[in-house]
């Protein structure tokens, strides 16, 4: 994971490099930071290096004390250390005389941080207080916070809701439960713009972030965000994708060992940056990242309300087209809880599990089971935008087996993939390509292959990998003027390989019946009470139980 | 499981013991028979001996050819050994000089077989032939033939349909796939009838076995089933329960070594024997039996047609009283199921299984788990009486466990359970109290406590034992004249004992509410084609694939 890869060596460079000739991309995931460097002009990843967060993902304990289960938090200072190590280990391999013309950030959203009005961490002043850390995109403690922000005009574009993960929920989370925490908090900015500012020395906020987890559209926030948040959301309106924020610091300059100061790319969402990187940025052209969750992006000349998006947004993927985001709120993390909950032998790794089921599973006719199941265990992001359904299996007999719940899982999550797409045509925004990508997409064969089954349209997988740090390149290339346009640079430096997939016509007439029950079956379901008021009473009978649990401690 | 057990020394016998004072129960259960030997005046059990079957449940193969995967068959020759084996056993300890008024059988049905004339088994001449042996109550194979009797008057006595687990469907069955063993048969005849034939000579059939198992309703057979049977129903009408079929035969005497030729008691029902052994035989007592599946036997003075009831049978439990059966087609099974799919430790047992999660799943509270389940894994039974319908859980997340499941598995039978009393209820036959036996009452504390907590009613768990063969011993007792009525028998013979089982006030709200939802589920599931739609193409999947294995093999 901390290895540095070098595809060409510098030394014998054989072209015309002096000069701002190259770009480096940096992409902040959930556990580890990725910087590559690369040349415009030829999609050749020329160094790549990983550097996994010396905290990682701080979650059930801080200094000592006992965090709550949705809590999901980060180290900003875990940021600078990644970026000084990665940059310092690919600027070894640029050519001599090379300069590099941009630098570019993809970054995990929303995952917002508290600061003073210089842009230090609170959580530097305030080590033990939970809320002066990033809260990670999923930080899940926020979800009464969202309750003021239900109401504002517009959220149709927003899939009808204003998320809980969002900066402003959380913004609210940190006022309501640490008052004076919130009270030395000048600034609360999402960690890509932060870093950017530490880069750069210039606060300059992203459309994109703004847009999609702020409520920023049009040109300004809203005006319950800007009345809750303040001088907070920084001095400036935030600035479109390519734009520089302004040239890297002559302090970050010695810290990376880099030749020259690049321009600073404001920052990019990571998924919506990978889009870019495969050169998915056609009208039409949707990429459906398949990993813990799925996330589906897609660019469009038109501007509509679709059910159940996380947003859409001017210029969200690249500027001049509408970029969508759409997904479902669990993905790999059902198939992961199942292989947790059913292991395929003593003892065996989850990766163990995964190749018996897999086998097993393929031996299976459709619809051969008799389950059906609804995959909202984490609650059904597009096109329902509801956190309070749940998972469902029907179909149980004495004679079912873990392989066939197994099956039938994979087959939900199809069923809702294709609920998305349909909800997109629905909504009149065309797809015309599927292009997937993410782990799942890479290691599942099977589930791919039902996918387009499922689907019944041909499908590409990605072969590219990378994609978001590419996407960040892609970004410096613009805000380096190394390109012109987005879609210059994407053609110059996406990767845009990926291979076919076919669906089993024999499969499409008993998926059809599927999809057909699947959607009766999520018509009833989203249609009653009973989901709700069963997850309702067990949050009532949890707290109580936690109330009693506390009280038995402080007595 | 083969001992003879016996309470009192007979050669201390205290008592006039001369005469005909003494009466056998013979219980012929799915795996084994049992009998007790009993002395009318004192519910003291003298002896008891239990048999298992040389052949036990014949499934999967049958002289060297598959069998389908819903038959399970019986050899009827089976019956007579254990008869044999077991009378010898008891009748050692009869007081010098006792002799033995009555003989009564419970036996399992509906579980006909074909037969001659004179009552020869067809097994015993075409042991080949699969249609010759005694179809179990559990053999599945006759789905199909049930169709010509759902058009019956008077259905609504037997739930609103005709079971294809009943007499005229396995009759048809056998018509259908082996005509010339059909034509061979003389006699349809349940095997609790056959056995009195074969011990009395007398074919005399009672109206229990025929009012609950073959549509026998105020003294006739409905005509599409005498159509459909002609002769092979018997000569003469069945008779009530209480009659003798005859004496004894010498050949028996012999065989069994009774010192006289006691009266041959017509045959009852194993689960309405077990009512009449426990003392339950007024109006409003209702007799649980929880074992793999859950059986309720309810006696009153109306009769009303119950949605999904098994039946009700004027003297279907006694004489002169209504007797109700109704069920859950799904009880223990599904918790076999579960264990089986979920064991708690690599290679244990489903009893230390069982151990782990029923420790795991007390410490749960009411609703915390988040999860709702239908208990329709074979089917709902009462009130829905529907084959079509199956299993369902709901409120799944990442965050569920095996034990999670488990619990909400148990609780979905007690929701189940208290469907049915409700259904009596709202029918107008009162319900004033509730004993369970069976299996799960004895090894279930967990669950007969859940069950009592959403019953929300007090509730007693039986403590008699070998209630069915208790039971027998009352048939015995009224039919040798030892007793006048089955009211006298019982206040002498039956195990009246209970230990009181009260429900826990703190989890009464929150059953309601998870009561409520489990309503509307099951209104919502039975209303809708989801299952049904799931199940049948199922269907049709496996039998493709079925009818292409066989092209596969046959080429």
């Amino acid at each position: 994971m901390t290895e540095t890869t070098s595809e060409s060596d510098p030394r014998h460079a054989d072209q015309d490099v002096a000069g701002p000739s190259h770009v480096i991309g940096l992409d902040f995931g959930t556990e580890s930071a990725r910087a590559i460097l690369i040349r415009p002009g030829s999609p050749r990843v020329l160094a790549s290096a990983v550097h996994p967060y010396r905290r990682g993902v701080v979650q059930g304990r801080l200094a000592g004390q006992t965090l709550p289960l949705a809590f999901a938090l980060q180290d900003a200072d875990d940021y600078l250390l990644a970026t000084e190590d990665l940059i310092r280990r690919i600027v070894v391999h640029l050519p001599p005389g090379a300069e590099v013309a941009g630098l570019g950030l993809a970054f995990t959203s929303s995952s917002p941080l508290p600061t003073t009005g210089e842009g230090d961490p609170l959580s530097r002043r305030f080590p033990d207080r939970p809320h002066a850390y990033v809260k990670l995109w999923k930080h899940r403690a926020a979800a009464q916070h969202a309750q003021p922000f239900q109401v504002l005009r517009d959220l149709e574009f927003y899939g009808g809701s204003s998320s809980p993960e969002w900066l402003p929920a959380k913004a609210l989370e940190l006022a309501a439960e640490d008052p004076e925490l919130w009270a030395q908090a000048s600034r609360f900015i999402e960690a890509g713009d932060w870093l950017v500012w530490q880069l750069s020395g210039q606060e300059v906020r992203s459309t994109t972030q703004a847009g999609y987890k702020a409520h920023f559209r049009y040109g300004q926030f809203h005006e319950k965000i800007a009345e809750a948040l303040g001088d907070r959301l920084g001095p400036d309106i935030p600035q479109p994708p390519g734009t520089s924020a302004g040239r890297l610091s002559v302090d970050w300059q010695v810290r990376t060992g880099l030749p020259n100061r690049p321009q600073v790319a404001v920052s990019a969402i990571d998924a919506h940056a990978a889009a870019l990187g495969l050169g998915l940025i056609q009208p039409g052209e949707l990429t459906a990242i398949l990993g813990t969750s799925a996330c589906y992006l897609l660019s469009s000349d038109m501007e509509q309300a679709v059910p159940g998006i996380s947003g859409v947004v001017d210029g969200g993927i690249i500027p001049g087209l509408f970029g969508y985001e759409a997904g479902q709120a669990g993905f790999g993390d059902v198939l992961s809880w199942f292989v947790r909950t059913y292991p395929a032998l003593p003892g065996c790794s989850e990766g163990e599990s995964f190749e018996h089921y897999n086998a097993q599973a393929a031996l299976l006719r459709p619809g051969e089971h008799g389950l059906l199941a609804l995959d909202w265990f984490n609650g059904c992001r597009t096109p329902l935008d509801r956190g309070d359904l749940s998972g469902l299996l029907l179909g149980y007999s004495t004679s079912t087996s873990p392989t066939d719940i197994y099956r039938a899982l994979l087959e939900s999550l199809c069923f809702g993939a294709r609920r998305v797409l349909e909800t997109f045509a629905r909504s009149g925004v065309a797809v015309s390509r599927v292009v997937l990508t993410g782990g799942l997409s890479e290691k599942h064969a099977l589930l791919v292959q039902l996918l387009c089954n499922v689907l019944g349209r041909p499908l590409e997988v990605a072969l590219g990998e990378a994609a978001s740090a590419r996407g960040a390149a892609i970004h410096a290339a613009v805000a380096g003027n190394t390109c012109a346009t987005f879609e210059e640079a994407a053609s110059q430096l996406a990767d845009t390989r990926t291979r076919a997939v076919t669906p089993d016509p024999s499969s499409l007439p008993v998926y059809e019946r599927l999809y057909a029950a699947y959607l009766q079956l999520s018509d009833l379901m989203a249609g009653t009470t009973v989901m709700s008021d069963v997850q309702a009473l067990a949050s009532e009978v949890r707290s109580l139980q936690s109330v009693q649990l506390h009280a038995g401690v402080s007595r």
